[in-house]
């Protein structure tokens, strides 16, 4: 039997995808099965470059049982100080941001259109000695590991593939919701609740405007109405890219908003369109180029500025919302460590091709279960809110998006500090000979 | 004796600032020599229209000792876990971000020029029976200030008008430095930090570029070289509004990191100006108008696809650097409370036309004190980043920067939180009859 386990992470950051990176350590360690679990540096790009790394710093600490990641509290702490804090050096992995493993954007042919990679790709493993390979990803890398998994078939190799979901767009289809975007959206939430304090203070009429994540679903942009408490509505509007976007109809929603208050926050999706599917960033793209996204809040600034002749201010919460650990939601890491135990065992139990799943069993007190999908259902195929969650005016998401959102955000988690600032482990640039 | 005690906020939000609110609430009720204080609401606009805000549920607090911020540890935890947590109304209210009260932007003209307003005030303040009146903010509201103390000694008026400092861009002068400053800072390297990970994971080069807050100094822009550690030497460049900017040495500057790492990071004021003082945001100011700062960032990002032709993306950290209490440095808090609290004392003891600022004793272990400087002398000065502290090529800080800094980033907070989100006091708009 092949002795080793190789693991790599792909694609865009989140909060939590280190979380799984642990859990896939515990999961193999656990089962005693397997000598040895390394890292494959950068992708799948590192198993094409043979850049390991060597991961025996958290093999140890489950071997010595240091690893608590799941005495998380996620339904919320009444005691934050309370809150669950990371002690070994696999806690601190499962809180670190961005992938510790380093990532790539690397699409594969269809190897019966060109196997030459793939041939590379098994001879490496098999000089490795590799049982079992781990892809922790989104969309994209979920079709590279299903086309190796597929190309193993055909050759009838024994090497076993799993992929573990990640994502901060919660795009996947046949789970509840990717780990990474509960923290992104806790983030999210709490930025926007504060940047409401922010623009309430002065007794004018002012727009503010936040750009959020996400391209084509809007589950980011959702996430903004969990900023609305007894005191606080903002923001009143929220647009989300399931649906068409309207210049004029957004202006008749802010004036009719103004109406109301001085005080007018709006959310939108960075990938809002009007009904030709044009994104709206037009004023930007001749100068900043067209392949760029990004720009919507910027362009409806301008806008209200135009139209309204009011205060107007834009703000794209960018990349921070997807690298944020110091606001990550102990439901979200949780989650992420237990699918990458999950998904390690049900490898071990023989399984090859497949990817563990969260099912949801209830909102309140909010429970779910792992389950398994076949990685072909899932490579490229994209999640998007559904369209009844939003309101008929478009320019809202229902309760059923509040609901939804509400249990993910849950739980503290409190961050070891060095020198007034969150110390986190850093990743890994030494390789394995 | 009058028997009441105002107090206002204006200008710009910080973290800090409802901290030095606390301060002056608990400085007047532990005199015991007045019966009440209460507030105005946005600013000085609130005295000219009569809407005051009741403190009492604060003052209760005080009365009550039920007040334990003094008890936060500024010199960083060893445990998070036993950091200081908000307890009571007034606790809560120090930790919550922007003006409980409101803000403005009101600048009073000179009394010698036009005595209506100055009148209107003076008549409304002997009406509600003020005998000393606060403010809270930076150099335009210590004009304001200023100017009333002014007025009052010109009608031998015995009210007592004091200022209580605060700032995120720290350009106060006569004060090692201004509340929200720190806070500000800690907020900015954790981003910064977190950023860097983030930006790590592609074995492709790439530039990132943080635009920070500070049009005329680089106090915030200057603390981003906190988020560097013995593992992350990012940002590796840093361009302060003290100095000139020159594009192409920019470019330079970027290519010579280029050849040492794959992944720069560059921290830029929002005010930086070339030598002819143009600030560096051509490109967009046809387009978005020339009275908006702003876009410092986005112009050096086309700057560098255009010259270098590599990935490049630029972050504009935006309001969140001034109101993200989940992030508020205790040693912050904590001085702009004790501000508040040595202000009042001041005044009580017959002090006028004066501002509690902050004297640096040491560096390490971090110490200051309290002393008293005149607001003729500190209304409409800005202090500036000193130009030794910038390095000779002008493209990076000093260690001297540094070690001002990291003083006050320390210090760790617990906020309480409800469904996954910090819990903050909501301000309050219900005035008094």
């Amino acid at each position: 039997m092949r002795k080793r386990v190789l693991v790599a992470q792909s694609g865009g950051p989140t909060v939590a995808i280190n979380a799984s990176l642990a859990g896939v350590i515990a999961g193999v360690v656990r089962s005693g099965e397997y000598e040895r679990i390394i890292g494959a540096a950068n992708g799948i790009l590192g198993v094409l470059n043979e850049r390991f790394t060597d991961l025996s710093i958290f093999e140890n600490d489950v071997k010595a049982g240091n690893d608590s990641i799941s005495d998380i509290v996620t339904s919320g702490n009444d005691d934050v100080q309370k809150a669950w804090c990371p002690k070994s050096q696999l806690d601190r992995l499962a809180v670190t941001p961005s992938m510790y493993l380093g990532s790539c954007r690397f699409k594969l042919p269809f190897y019966e259109e060109d196997s030459q990679l793939y041939e590379k790709i098994f001879a490496i493993l098999d000089k490795n000695d590799i049982g079992m390979f781990f892809y922790i990803g989104g969309n994209d890398s979920m079709d590279t590991v299903n086309k190796l998994s597929a190309y193993a078939k055909s050759i009838s190799s024994d090497i076993r593939f799993a992929g573990i979901p990640k994502s901060i767009d919660n795009d996947l289809p046949h789970t509840d919701h990717t780990p990474g975007y509960g923290s992104a959206a806790k983030y999210i939430a709490a930025s926007i609740a504060e940047m409401a304090h922010d623009v309430k203070i002065y007794d004018i009429p002012c727009v503010t405007i936040i750009e959020l994540m996400g391209r084509n679903a809007g589950w980011l942009t959702g996430a903004a109405a969990l900023a609305r408490n007894e005191y606080n509505e903002l923001p009143q509007l929220i647009y989300l890219p399931e649906v068409d976007f309207d210049k004029d109809e957004f202006i008749e929603d802010v004036k009719n908003e103004l109406k109301k208050s001085n005080c007018v926050m709006v959310a939108v999706s960075e990938g809002i369109h009007d009904s030709d599917g044009n994104y709206i960033n037009a004023g930007t793209s001749d100068t900043f180029g067209h392949d760029q996204l990004g720009g919507a809040a910027k362009t409806l600034e301008l806008l209200v500025k135009e139209k309204l002749h009011i205060k107007c201010r834009s703000v794209e919460i960018n990349i921070m919302q997807r690298c944020a650990a110091h606001m990550a939601a102990g439901t979200d890491i949780r989650e992420a460590y237990e699918l990458g135990i999950a998904g390690a065992k049900y490898a071990i139990e023989g399984n090859t091709g497949f990817i563990p799943v969260l099912k949801r069993i209830s909102d309140a007190p909010y429970r779910s279960v792992i389950e398994y999908a076949d990685l072909k259902s899932i490579a490229n195929v994209e999640k998007k809110v559904p369209l009844e969650w939003i309101n008929k005016a478009h320019n809202n998401v229902t309760d059923n998006m509040l609901e939804y959102v509400k249990p993910l955000i849950k739980g503290e988690i409190l961050l070891p500090y060095k020198n007034g600032l969150p110390d986190y482990l850093w990743q890994d640039t030494k390789y394995m000979d």
